[in-house]
């Protein structure tokens, strides 16, 4: 219901913009008043999120683009490529579509990075709207700006910097999501309570039944909560200088955990929960947090569904392989990682650690 | 001689860079102080140019990043194409390269395009560095922060504004440009006087026999005002929302003529030379300028040794087709085409015309 939209500002000067949450946001005109004027429209969704919503979409931009075109790619992470991005210029240009064509990603996260992509290079830029159709990209990827493709090479390692003009979270969609990358969304969720705001934590503990449970007042607060957090930290550094990478909490192992196993083996949110624990855990054995706090955030993970070990990369030498992983990861430098640690709940820290401790977590939370 | 070094200053905020220009500046390792630390570099180059001057270059950063790589691409506009814009991204990850390498395009105007674009797409940007060795590319395309790749359905579809650190032009390497080529850098450097700066017409006019015999002092004149006046348009107007589109004078026409002919057959400065013959006759029929500008223009651009007619590009219809490919321009709005004219000279006006005038214009200036 529109009167219950709740709105988050990205106060990002000349490229700020809105997300609004709320239920049944999408099928609504209103959600898409101000958008930059065009006279074409184009809706990229992929093969299972479009027969859902893309009619909706569409008749809900009807009337303010006199042509509305669609495309739906293939859906799945391993479809983040240059070949599969190459359809949304095809489908552009095979249409003629000017400099002000507004691009609409309707989907999750690679929808939504891709889109973006398109958007960012389209011309040199066009105008993209986001309208995350998963938790996941509610409560992360569709807020801050990061576009990207995967490369054979590694993930997300082709993209840009580029702001969306609005973000539409309706929360009625997260109902046809499937048990599992509801629960990967969790941890994006979760993340926002050891790196920035321990009332969040404490409200999680005690909301994660009813959030389990789809309770839609429990999940406005921690879509609008994550929103606010990621909004704070995305507008106080934009192309990830610095303070940025503590959203990446969970992520360093994460993303190694993802690249060990084969690309969406682990679902993203799968790697950050695990990511976290390890994360978590050698914050604790540098002495920055204590034995009860790494407790409560496992269990928390647990409540959400969501896996609390790392798996075996490599049966013979397994912390060795997560190394080797992680000094490719992008945010590392001249091959040093830059782990996000916990300094104490609620605030994080990006710095390096031993290597020999790093195996000794590894070991500890892998099975 | 580095005591001869002139400089033009980038005013763009956090984005401001300084171009360089002068004798034996590419070999000078002064020409690089003050670029962002990193340990890695990349200097990307084609099969034409690091022959003659990848050694000097890279002996010149020696000192300053401890592991210096080379990539040659293939020359040509037709290689402009996100197939070999991957090879950059392939040498930037099997070498494991972090998000603070530097980029340095060693070239003209493609290797320089798509050096740009890697850099703002690799890991989301990483810093570049134009060492532009045409004279189209020293004064047009190094300097503004265009960059991009072509499409098999249009030239520069795909791409990026993102601006390089420093623009390094060292006027020594245009005397082993083909004559033609540096005729066709002269339809640019041309170009800047009826758009902004009549005074730099008339000197263009008492200096083209010495520009063409590359006397040295007229030659970083030349460079110089170009560069300026192109850096002051761009200050204005960074992402081209208006005002930057006067730099486009000649290019409507002249993208019709390069796309009409096959890209690669006229090169992108005789199709400028020819369409800015058309858009000043177009400016005269409307009554913006009188004929002895447009025959001034046309003795200029003839004694540059550069074409004062477009081709034919269509037996039976020629001005028909031209409509046709001008429609396709990135400029146009919803099929609307956007020509830059003269309002007056030194001052373009970026509007519309009716397609009848825009048809004898073309029949008038085509053989």
């Amino acid at each position: 219901m529109l009167s219950m939209a709740q709105e988050v500002s990205i106060d990002l000067g000349a490229r700020s913009y809105r997300i609004v949450i709320g239920g049944g946001l999408l099928a609504e005109p209103t959600s898409y008043e101000g958008l930059p004027r065009a006279s074409a429209a184009l809706i990229v969704s992929n093969t299972t999120v479009a027969p859902l919503y893309a009619a909706a979409l569409r008749k809900a931009l009807t009337g303010r683009y006199s042509k509305i075109y669609e495309l739906q790619l293939p859906d799945g992470e391993e479809h983040k490529s240059w070949q599969i991005l190459q359809r949304i210029f095809d489908v552009l240009l095979e249409q003629g579509c000017d400099r002000k064509t507004v691009l609409f990603a309707l989907g999750g996260g690679v929808v939504g990075d891709m889109t973006g992509f398109a958007a960012a290079s389209y011309m040199r830029g066009v105008p993209f709207v986001q309208v995350p159709t998963t938790l996941l990209s509610q409560v992360d990827s569709s807020v801050g700006g990061k576009t990207g493709i995967n490369h054979p090479l590694g993930k997300n390692m082709v993209g840009a910097f580029y702001q969306p003009q609005r973000v539409v979270c309706d929360l009625d969609v997260l109902a046809t999501l499937p048990a599992r990358e509801f629960s990967a969304g969790l941890a994006e969720v979760i993340k926002y309570g050891p790196i920035a705001d321990m009332d969040f934590f404490d409200w999680l503990e005690r909301s994660m039944d009813d959030l389990m449970a789809h309770e839609s007042a429990a999940l406005a607060r921690a879509v609008r909560r994550s929103c606010e957090i990621k909004a704070a930290v995305v507008g106080e550094d934009e192309r990830e200088s610095g303070l940025r990478a503590v959203l990446n909490f969970g992520h360093t192992f994460g993303h190694a955990i993802e690249a060990g196993m084969g690309y969406g083996v682990w679902l993203h949110g799968e790697g950050v929960a695990a990511g976290m624990v390890m994360a978590a855990e050698l914050s604790r054995r540098l002495g920055l947090v204590d034995e009860i706090f790494v407790e409560r955030l496992v269990s928390l993970i647990r409540r959400a569904g969501l896996p609390t070990h790392g798996p075996i990369l490599d049966d013979k030498n397994n912390a060795w392989r997560y190394l080797q992983l992680m000094r490719g990861d992008k945010k590392s430098e001249a091959g040093e990682i830059r782990f996000v640690l916990i300094e104490s709940p609620g605030k994080a820290v990006v710095r390096s650690a031993p290597d020999g401790l790093v195996s000794e977590v590894i070991d500890a939370c892998c099975r």
